[in-house]
């Protein structure tokens, strides 16, 4: 049987899968990211255990890896400046394991990882124009344009949480102020409450303190919490812009939501499908599906990095 | 010899062109698009003055003919609710013109053909990634991805001049508020010039009467006008930040700025290139060329028309 590794190294951990085109899982892996400081140490670890697990399986033929990686770079296979690893500068990732496996590498950001999973196990699949956004600690995007993940010139397209959607906004990691993921993603949901919890009189069971997650704010707005309720209806107002300027550049069939944010199920997406399809140009309305992931969390980061070697095959 | 007809379909006239690979136009003609109110009518019109002068051409060849209109649809062939053109409804213009001439027919929006004039003729020949921004009345956009006009699931894409900036700003004619059209476009300019005038105390030449307009106000501006130059600062800025934005987007190689207030020259480009290099996400900066385009205006929509068809074969 053909099988394709995923592999998604996370600031944390670093988790493997060996995948079939189905996108069946049929041995998987994690290890600590942290434990191993440097690169190549990290890539000699992951080796170890994926050769062990091939190893284990019967009658399979390895085809190729896909890595999904903060800042993955799919031109050059490498990871660059990226801000939640320990590594340094450019790192060659794809290099470091084709020291180890024989096959094609490729390497791409978590995003762009994702929307491969969507079209080859997911939603998209059989779509040819179609937007993933990631909603996690912050949001990343990957664009399909006519059926391939765009890169850009230099491989680094797809950056939605990065768009200045106020010049006088909040400050961001990025060093900028006012891009979109400081208001549309778990950390932005957590400052639009302490905001509103120092600017608003509604009625609340939420306290600024450090028990205040994008979790709890969820669970708060399931019990009818008007103020987190109203910090989601504030949260989706942005996504729903951002999402509806999105479509005034690719005109994607299909928007799909994705990661820790975007499984507070109907709380996020009911209202961002109304103040989406309300900023729309005349054009695009009624016409673009908006919709959370149908591929299980757990799996989806392993089964989006599998998918690169698929959709290259 | 192997040609190309170009014809470019405006809502005052519409000019066609033969047109060689190289971007040499070998005959050319314009007729009244107003004369003609219905479709039909027009395409005969101009299917007649085309015969006419591919007769009077010695030992040519043509390969296709290529429409840039506005509202065109690529994949349907059609222009569909066109606000500038007295046609109602969805037009089978592709269509009309295959009742004349039997070689393929390409339909598609002006910014579209300019983008594709770009790539075949201009500065962004071997570019696989970049974008043309024009700058008339309105912004219309072409977004080339990885060496192809992304068109979008429905044909539609590349409508940066319908992204909003401001849910509170301009109302747009497109009924909705805040587009960046309403603020970068020689309409825009005048609007804001207007708006300068009554909020602000800067010494200036121009009146809001009916002389006011984007061609006054860049002479104004030539001569050191201040409040003319605050309004191109302005504009440069909104610009700067919208290609920023789309920036983080597709990442292009290029940005080409073209139509009449791009011929504003420096004026506008100069700082829309700052304001665009401090709103660039870290990753991007110097990296994006920001140009004008060098396409003469007078044959541009021509050319790009053209260029449908050498893209095609």
């Amino acid at each position: 049987m053909q099988i394709a590794v995923g592999i998604d190294i996370g600031g944390t951990n670093t988790k493997w899968g060996l995948v079939t085109n189905k996108g069946d899982i049929l041995k998987e892996g994690v290890i600590s990211t942290k434990a191993y400081p440097e690169a190549k140490q990290l890539v000699d670890a992951v080796a170890q255990n994926l050769q062990k697990a091939l190893d284990e399986l019967d009658n399979h033929s390895l085809i190729g890896i896909g890595i999904g990686a903060p800042n993955g770079n799919y031109f050059n296979g490498t990871v660059e400046f990226a801000p939640n690893l320990s590594w340094e500068g450019i790192v060659p990732l794809q290099q470091l394991f084709e020291a180890h496996f024989d096959v094609p590498i490729w390497v791409t950001n978590d995003a762009n990882a994702a929307a491969m999973g969507e079209m080859q196990y997911g939603t998209a699949k059989g779509l040819r124009d179609f937007l993933v956004v990631t909603l996690g600690t912050g949001l990343g995007s990957g664009f399909v344009v006519d059926g391939k993940v765009a890169y850009g010139h230099d491989g680094f397209a797809g950056e939605l949480g990065h768009t200045i959607i106020d010049i006088q906004g909040r400050q961001c990691g990025c060093g900028r102020k006012g891009c979109l993921e400081t208001y549309v993603s778990a950390t932005g949901l957590v400052r639009t409450v302490q905001q509103l919890l120092q600017e608003n009189q509604l009625p609340s069971t939420l306290e600024d303190n450090a028990l205040l997650t994008a979790k709890r704010i969820g669970e708060a707005a399931h019990t009818g919490d008007e103020l987190a309720l109203a910090a989601f209806d504030l949260t989706a107002q942005k996504l729903g812009l951002a999402l509806a300027n999105a479509v005034a550049i690719t005109s994607p069939k299909m928007i799909i939501l994705f990661g820790g944010l975007a499984q507070s199920g109907d709380l996020l997406l009911l209202p961002t499908r109304q103040y989406f399809e309300d900023f729309l140009l005349n054009i695009f309305k009624n016409k673009v599906q908006l919709v959370n992931s149908i591929i299980p969390a757990h799996y989806a980061a392993i089964l989006g990095a599998s998918a690169l070697v698929w959709n290259a095959t």
